[in-house]
């Protein structure tokens, strides 16, 4: 079958049954491809699951008021805009649909009585006055609501509601031209919002909730964990006793450390979604969430410098050796091991203290002794006088040394940019000076490892 | 006055004149704030002043379907729908609304027609069977499409479609129980929300548009001069001819890639708009906006080995200097500025070649000197064979130092959330182990620099 298919593609000619088969073969390539994602999903946390039953039910509960006729003669065809609410309120997390909710119900609330006002205002200026004095009023209110939410404090906690709060008004104002009975009709779509919005707060808070603020704790604690496990890795690996750095490429301690530098958009918005959650387990209202926020930003620090030892380690892992001082080696190296294992200490005590909420109380005495190791390697370089302040210079020539690496990354990746882009080419003046990227001894094995995550 | 004030804060009675002043003076604070805050937002971007009249003007448009009789009698109750539209499809760049409004249109055909099968369906099952089926039906499509949209690829492209897929489905599926002429009805729906859509489109598109693709081409240029803007700094003030690493407190250059270590969110959603919109200005469809996204990946590692750096030049910068051997000291300060400056040119002209779309051809001049003082500094030390291994160590050791400070930071930090949080205490056995700080002469002037941003 193989040979039919490729002598087929050579000789520009392939039989309509061929075609078929790798036709329906991609087609299940693809079909398996995306089970295998689904049941990924599932698999990487099963709480997703429920919260897609937990939509279809609140849902469902819902639409009980179009099968009742009792029920839907009081609401009529208002009904819909219960199901509407459900379908954008409910929200993962508790505090999520908190926020929604509550920022749809006031701002509904708000600008319902504003667009009434709106319609008493423009009734007094005659037939012809009414429409424009609304689009005006329309036009007025929406671009400034649009324009605050550019304010970053309201864009932070309120950008639904002013959403809402433009649909709301516009449709009270501009529909009160063709309606008679307003404030029956703003009554009714009050009443079946509050039903949404109800259904969905007992729905997130009663089945199988999820809180935010339970999240946000585990996230920081497990950022925690994954610092230490870097530092261990580390320190088993890099400063043993015997041996010393080696070649490190595929540890997976190396990436221990990358997801941490991204989180900062899942703290933000989970930080956001917790203040609005009530009291649940061992969380109060009030709880001080923005600390969390603040071990994060440090925690992002901690995995930058990371990153820069990393790459660092990775660079100079390939070099050999010319053991000449072995003692001072052999003691700088039990200072660094000693660096790595207490704070890995610390992170971990720090991360299990989190963890179960109880005050760090070993993590301090950790912290100690990683600081005195610190001590100790310098005090093993002070028997010349000359070399600290040498090494500050020749520490900060390496690590300007990995810089000037990763900015011809950066450079490559431009170049290879302007080729897909087809970037105009310069002026003929200068065209000799092409971009050639020198590949030296040192560099080599830098630019063969990927850093990317 | 101030005196009337505290006496009556100290007696614990206060004049209610004074209670009144001083509510319209926090008051007046506040609102003073406010517009400030307000003058800001239109000033850092006046684009965002012409984005709120753009959603003003579109909305007023839409609401002349209310106001001209002919208009409103061809669709009826329905022009709401136009309304509703224009408010969650509009948004501030030309890519976001064409990825709304199509996700939008898109969604409501198909779920629109699954629903009025699922009627058909339905209608066959006799009176009491009609809503349990319906109820079935939108529990199980509203839980599997709410699953989709946690798979990755789902979430970052088709997020809002599938939100409009349930609420249209539910929609349909629930209210055809109530409604006769059910085509009828989803054919004025349908109209009005692409006379919505195409509202947003031609706003968005045809007045002052605002593209997501320039945006983010723009911001991935600018983000390399922020880092070469570093280097320029780094390379005046640390490795000039005389003096050195000196105190760096408060120096500029030092906050000036810090921004670019938190760009991924803005780039990703950025990037995600840009692949929708069609040929504009310089870059046409189907642009290679996903090369910017690795030269912001690149970016950022690049901005995280100068957060290393920086950190370690302001630990150190505070420290006496003992000058044993000058000459081998300015020899690797000269490569140290030569790094610097060249990798600063190589940026600067990575961002003007990207700016003005040319290919970049100095850019490799500058990188190739860079990497070539790379080579001049490790030759400088050539001199004792035994100094570069030595050094290997000495920098790994300084990179650890560091860490082991910012670990510290978060012990610091974890402790006060242990505060704040009231976590409870451990068992009495350790109470011994109370975290404290151990601050040493090295760590002293690291620890009183604030390294957030």
């Amino acid at each position: 079958m193989e040979f039919g298919l490729q002598s087929s593609q050579k000789i520009g000619f392939s039989p309509w049954w061929s075609n078929a088969i790798s036709l329906v073969d991609s087609l299940s390539t693809r079909v398996v491809e995306f089970f295998r994602k689904v049941k990924k999903t599932g698999e990487d946390d099963p709480r997703r699951i429920g919260h897609s039953f937990k939509v279809g039910l609140a849902l469902t509960m819902v639409s009980v008021f179009y099968y009742v006729t009792p029920l839907f003669d009081g609401f009529g065809v208002s009904t819909m805009w219960a199901v509407l609410t459900v379908v954008v309120v409910m929200e993962y997390t508790v505090g999520g649909t908190l926020s929604k909710g509550l920022n749809r119900a006031f701002a509904t609330l708000l600008a319902g009585a504003l667009g009434v006002a709106a319609h008493q205002i423009a009734v007094h200026c005659g037939e012809k006055g009414e429409p424009i004095l609304l689009g005006l009023f329309v036009f007025a209110l929406a671009a400034a609501a649009t324009f605050s939410r550019f304010i970053p404090e309201i864009k932070a906690r309120y950008d639904y509601g002013v959403t809402i709060f433009i649909l709301t008004f516009s449709l009270v104002a501009v529909s009160s031209y063709r309606v008679d009975e307003l404030v029956q009709l703003a009554h009714q779509r009050l009443s079946t919002i509050a039903i949404g919005v109800a259904t969905c707060l007992c729905t997130s808070i009663f089945v199988f909730p999820i809180w935010a603020g339970e999240d946000l704790h585990k996230l920081v604690a497990g950022n925690l964990e994954k610092l230490a496990s870097f530092l261990e890795g580390l320190s088993a690996e890099c400063f043993a006793e015997k041996g010393g750095i080696e070649n490190l490429e595929g540890k997976t301690f190396l990436q221990a450390y990358k997801s941490v530098l991204n989180s900062k958009p899942t703290e933000d918005s989970l930080a956001n979604f917790a203040r609005w959650e009530p009291c649940h387990g061992r969380f109060w209202f009030r709880h001080p969430w923005k600390q969390y926020l603040k071990i994060g930003a440090l925690s992002r620090q901690c995995a930058s410098s990371m990153d820069a030892l990393a790459a660092y380690i990775i660079t100079t892992s390939t070099k050999s050796k010319t053991n000449t001082d072995p003692d001072l080696q052999l003691r700088i190296r039990a200072a660094c091991k000693e660096m790595a294992t207490e704070s890995a200490n610390t992170l971990k005590e720090l991360s299990t203290a989190i963890r179960t909420i109880t005050v760090p109380s070993a993590a301090g005495r950790h912290a100690s002794a990683a600081v005195a190791a610190i001590g100790k390697w310098r005090d093993s370089l002070s028997d010349d006088i000359a070399l600290p302040e040498f090494l500050h210079v020749a520490t900060t020539a390496s690590l300007l040394a990995d810089l000037v690496l990763r900015v011809q990354k950066i450079a490559g990746s431009v170049e290879e940019l302007a080729r897909l882009a087809h970037f105009k080419r310069p002026e003929p003046l200068v065209h000799d000076a092409k971009i050639k990227p020198v590949v030296d001894e040192h560099s080599r094995s830098h630019l063969s490892i990927t850093l990317e995550k």
